[in-house]
């Protein structure tokens, strides 16, 4: 597995001296991922130096090829990662400063008692006058946190924060983390459905297959509200961009190909399902699993052996956490293979190039951070009850056609991709 | 009952006019609250005028009387509560600007994944790298709502983020609203204990009594964190502090005096529980509902009428909700007496003063908000499971203390109050 890592070095500041670092650092095959000055001494620079390494590597062996560079030392390991950490991501604000007892008494008690009764008369008042209409709760049981697996809820905290503070970051939504410890599906929907009337819509998160498939579809059905498993959609979502860029840079049409999904987990699963509901006639797939495999054949999609969704698919995507799984002569001629799995994809997308696929990419470009904040915000917006497979499409539509310079989809950061996606969510939603 | 209103009357921009329509609105019984210049035209001015009037009066008459004056007239009622409750009072920010991919692959993935197993492994250090520990569950089913009574937990958010912007803007707390749509206590004892991972304390807040009781205490079985209905704490805290000031200018000891508390619902069995912990040896009390007598003997308290009470108590604290529900013939010569139902006491405190009490006053001093942040603050910050009576004494203690100038307890908005009840609380939950 390929682990991150950042090192403090400390080398003199004259030209050429970091080229020689990363070079050393570069020879053990390991990747730089940030450089940035920490620390300027006398004659001396701090450097931070994010890496990335494969954790067969003995680390000490690269902090002795770094000592033994002259005048060159590695002095320690930075604590970036957790000083970001530091009490934690997101906080609860007033939005309006309570500096006067006239304000006081028109947010609480006594003007608010006049909001409550309005709210009272009319009950979707609480749309206009509470933040519900901007709040998501970003359940988890912390079964599949990551690529972590079952950590429990509580040590899934920090990724459900994080998504609360993408949220409140890119499209101004308010995430809620609700952890529940608890692996009994039943007890899942009972506890969202009772918690339910405080938010305006529920994502799902990190809840492993095959619970989530049921405590997701109970939810859209006892709630009138938006409900949403990322693991599933958000994935899909990013993934049916992805395509169609790549579709479209072989000047193909994706409904008339053959689809091959690797993997039908929770991702899987959703892609899948995505597909059909876009237009896609041939739908393989293939799992270890044989309920994975009824669940597609429900979906109208084809189970078959890997071998088989090799040889005939035009398209195939991988998302089974297993490093290596499609072997070098697997691959077909003209194949689009996007093999998902991070940090180490099915196949590496040299290899699949090398033996003649049309084009391959791996998981680090579908980064489902660009479909939820603008398909939470978009719906919302819209006031609708549930995410439909338009609304979802035209998210994928969107990020497709905001790609820049040749790449699949947009930068995560891309505040305008994130909200072209809650406009087109809205419309879609609207529309329908 | 008592209303608020805000009354848009233009008038001319001349010396003395205002005065002429205060007049004309003080005529009529009716008390200002606030008056703001809100636009300047040409010869005449707009103001705002905030009034609050017993709601037999008919308005009409008012409008018609403020009409009456040369060139004034009403032209509106202002929407400043509802314009200040547009969109809701709170929201979840990202404590961090995530504006680089450096920050967003620290605090998203990959660099998350570290902070995650870094919990997993040491449990405890979720206290460290999330919000956690700042973050307080606001929980109502909506059954009694400030005065409002049973509403609804969806008409009762406006004051749960009034609760939350309150410990956002005091103490730099985050708190989450949660509406339970049920009036079973079961059913909200095991949600909010399949939900109390995700927050570091829980606020029971507007539930209705008797369930209230068995509610909380059951959830301070259940759950290893702190748990609080603020109903009944922290109004007894509050008046707890006032009654500390309040005796110290009479010149006698608290707990030397027989205590009689009228009306045993939340706030009443909270007042009592609290004076018995401080040491107040002679608890009477008083109410309609059999069951709550019950429920002050198994305090120690010592049920009986109301004139019994009233001829025997030096300090009477009054919280029935109804209206002059103390005859003037029942004040007892030198009490001090607290009737705290808002907006109409149960004896309004001139009466009692002229019926010789030594002291009195009514509601409007005692304001629970005194008591939550601070007390939330100190505990979460030194991460103690419970709130003990030693922590709610040094917290009406300190509120005490810092009373200026004759009032019993310190303005609501005072920061450093809240700071110095942290403090206190903090100190206390160490010591014990």
């Amino acid at each position: 597995m390929r682990v991150v890592e950042i090192l403090l070095v400390e080398a003199p500041h004259k030209p050429g001296n970091m080229a020689k670092v990363l070079a050393v650092i570069g020879d053990l095959d390991v990747t730089v991922e940030g450089l940035n000055a920490v620390r300027r001494l006398d004659e001396e620079t701090i450097w931070e130096i994010t890496i990335e390494y494969d954790d067969t590597l003995d680390i000490e062996v690269l902090i002795e090829a770094i000592n033994q560079l002259p005048e060159t030392k590695m002095v320690g390991k930075s604590d970036r990662v957790f000083n970001r950490h530091k009490g934690g991501k997101i906080k609860t604000v007033s939005k309006i400063s309570i500096n006067s007892l006239e304000i006081l008494r028109d947010v609480y008690t006594p003007g608010v008692a006049r909001v409550c009764e309005a709210i009272k008369e009319t009950p979707s008042k609480i749309k206009e006058f509470t933040n519900i209409q901007n709040t998501v709760a970003i359940v988890t049981n912390g079964t599949a946190i990551l690529g972590l697996g079952d950590i429990g809820a509580e040590a899934g905290l920090p990724v459900m924060e994080g998504k609360a503070a993408i949220l409140a970051e890119l499209v101004d939504l308010s995430g809620v983390p609700i952890l529940l410890n608890t692996k009994d599906s039943l007890k899942i929907i009972k506890t969202v459905e009772a918690i339910a009337p405080s938010f305006g819509a529920i994502l799902l998160e990190d809840i492993k297959a095959p619970e989530c498939f049921e405590i997701e579809s109970e939810l859209i059905q006892r709630l009138n509200k938006p409900v949403f498993h990322d693991d599933q959609h958000g994935t899909a979502i990013v993934a049916l961009a992805a395509l169609l860029s790549a579709t479209k840079k072989q000047g193909v049409n994706i409904k008339d190909c053959v689809f091959g999904q690797v993997g039908l987990g929770a991702a899987g699963i959703g892609i899948c399902s995505l597909m059909r509901d876009y237009g896609v006639k041939d739908v393989l797939g293939t799992d270890i699993n044989p309920d994975a495999m009824l669940r597609l054949g429900d979906l109208g999609g084809q189970p078959c052996s890997l071998e088989e969704l090799m040889s005939k698919a035009d398209i195939v995507v991988a998302t089974t956490g297993v490093k290596g799984l499609i072997k070098p002569e697997m691959v077909k001629k003209g194949q689009i293979i996007m093999a998902l799995t991070n940090p180490d994809p099915e196949i590496e997308p040299e290899v699949a190039m090398k033996m003649g696929a049309a084009y391959a990419t791996c998981g680090k470009i579908v980064n489902n951070m660009l479909a939820f904040p603008g398909l939470f915000k978009g719906t919302l917006e819209a006031e609708v009850t549930e995410i439909t497979h338009l609304m979802r499409i035209a998210a994928a539509e969107t990020l497709s056609r905001l790609a820049k310079d040749g790449a699949l989809v947009p930068s995560a950061l891309n505040q305008e991709a994130h909200h072209a996606v809650a406009k087109a969510v809205f419309d879609a939603a609207i529309r329908q």
